[in-house]
């Protein structure tokens, strides 16, 4: 069968599908669970997230499914920034959260995520699967990882990403492609250069690493699946596709922005995060582009904007909200995890069928 | 059979592999002839050609082959511009000519294509396809070219050109993502929103139209072949795949590029002709990107640098040549056009063989 492979086996589902763990909010531990359930590997997005709240997931999680799960991990940076390009920014926002009455304006606290405490967690609640993107993970939290046999998986968007990953002892690679939605998860190089389509990036990838390789960017269907895996991958991870199903933590507004948007309606933008990530265009991505080389440098500006587009997500205003998308919003749909699970399986078993032509 | 299909009905070919009209010397007639030969649609990239060589290119390749072969042409387009603008350029591109010692600086003269000319060299010789860039065909030549039985296949980057290149009546519509070699066909909307992944803009563009889709951008080998089946496509299109091959009439220092690139190697530039074009990056797209604003239209541009890139490509200089490429160099092969097709086919059903899992 299609979905017997190293991806299914180092994972322990049934299928090569992997959600992916996006973060802010829209890995509910019903999306994760549910994906779980149906045969897939759901995906808590911790990016963002303290010790306590992820503490909290996983244990939700665990009640709803005893099936494997991953969660996914930002490598940690050291923004380089000035306090003067932060007060710069703080009052080029000002207009924007005015238009949402948004008046405080206290002391900027950067909060860092501490990858070492939620390791910890990972390790005590014994996780399935990590996945890492914005680079790979430090030798000492791979040896620990490893020790524990919880399977790892990287983040390239090059073939050079993916070689570092290799070499760095990962599991699995996920090959992201140009059309995937959220952030790049680009750590070499130049992000104009990473551009790579999935088409292009997949085999090229797969040529050059012996760990087996995942497909994002673009999957949306069972034609994606049959594509990525006719393109030598073992298996994709979708985003987009579960970010609009109705166990999915995004806000309404983003899930029905999503649905009702074009394969045009998407660019890359850092003015959100500080990095750059494919989501809808709207008003602040428009007006935030005279301003690009002001963008402080992630978390920071993610920090600066995180108010603004809560309250906006609050507001019901996606004008201000960070809408993230990737290139296929035509194929995404309103249903639940098992719908499209289920779909997906069956779209796969005809697609082959008529690839061989009886 | 997965050759048997309506793309292979309609062009009268064996296989559903058309190797694309690349404009410039590098469809040669051996080249087009032996992608014909092979089972394939050889096409002659007619987009500078005057009717004189269009006319002697398409003798040359009806006395190697009998079989189906197509002609590319470009949609002429009516440049604003001025005398000052004009000017600027020419000073601009002065210091790039005299490092190749290029110093006459006659009166600038737009040489136009005159497309009616060229359609009446394809209805004489009855050249049995004729795929169109940059626009869709006059309703004019659109009549003329269905009365005489002339397959006709449009480009689309977008699922809106593609639905206008339906209603314009054309046979076959190539959808061309991001991560193809040389020119967007972009005709409607910005150049930006219409960087669409291959993997994401098949799908949505078959789900939209009913003509037969032919993919374009990443297809490489027989992976690629399959993956646009299973996405939905009818057949592909493959222009870096074929301007590596001994038949093309790329120059050799471009086909050593090519086969040296990695996947982040190549850019979009309009330096060269006015219009964005993907290639691999050089000292000229380098040193021009700080006067993108000063650019001129399509064809003015291409006419300004014309003689710069025909004496760099004499004096085997990289850096002054367009290096049009697509974002697979790394699956780029130094073979003939035979050894090509065949591999190709043999991987297409060595990989849906893989896929039954049997």
């Amino acid at each position: 069968m299609w979905y017997q492979n190293d991806v299914t086996k180092n994972l322990g589902t049934k299928y090569p599908i992997i959600q992916a763990g996006m973060a802010g909010g829209i890995t509910t531990p019903e999306l994760v669970a549910s994906v779980s359930n149906s045969g897939g590997l759901g995906t808590i997005g911790a990016g963002y997230m303290s010790v306590t709240d992820l503490n909290e997931c996983i244990k939700h999680v665990k009640k709803q499914t005893n099936l494997p799960f991953g969660v996914n991990f930002f490598i940690p940076e050291e923004p380089e920034y000035s306090e003067e390009q932060l007060n710069q920014m703080q009052k080029l926002l000002k207009p924007f959260k005015k238009e949402l009455n948004l008046f405080n304006d206290g002391p900027f606290i950067l909060k860092q995520i501490d990858i070492e405490r939620q390791m910890e967690t990972v390790l005590k609640e014994k996780v399935p699967v990590c996945s890492f993107t914005f680079g790979i993970p430090p030798k000492e939290i791979m040896k620990e990882l490893k020790k524990e046999g919880i399977q790892v998986i990287g983040t390239a968007t090059t073939v050079e990403e993916a070689l570092i990953n290799q070499e760095c002892g990962v599991d699995l690679i996920v090959a992201q492609g140009s059309e995937a939605g959220g952030h790049r998860g680009t750590f070499l190089g130049t992000y104009d250069e990473s551009m790579i389509g999935t088409f292009s990036l997949l085999p090229q990838v797969v040529d050059a690493v012996e760990v087996p390789v995942i497909a994002a960017g673009g999957v949306m269907d069972g034609r994606g699946v049959v594509a990525a895996l006719a393109l030598g991958a073992k298996g994709v991870q979708m985003g987009t596709a579960f970010l609009t199903n109705k166990e999915s933590g995004a806000k309404e507004i983003h899930k029905k922005a999503i649905l009702q948007a074009e394969e045009t309606s998407t660019t890359l933008t850092s003015a959100f995060s500080g990095k750059p990530a494919r989501g809808i265009t709207n008003s602040f991505i428009h007006m935030m582009k005279e301003y690009e080389n002001q963008i402080l440098p992630y978390p920071v500006q993610n920090a600066l904007t995180k108010e603004l587009r809560r309250e906006a997500g609050n507001q019901r205003n996606p004008e201000f909200m960070s809408l993230w998308s990737g290139q296929s919003p035509r194929l995404s749909k309103d249903v639940n995890v098992h719908e499209l699970m289920d779909s997906l399986v069956m779209e796969v078993e005809k697609g082959i069928h008529n690839l061989t032509g009886q």
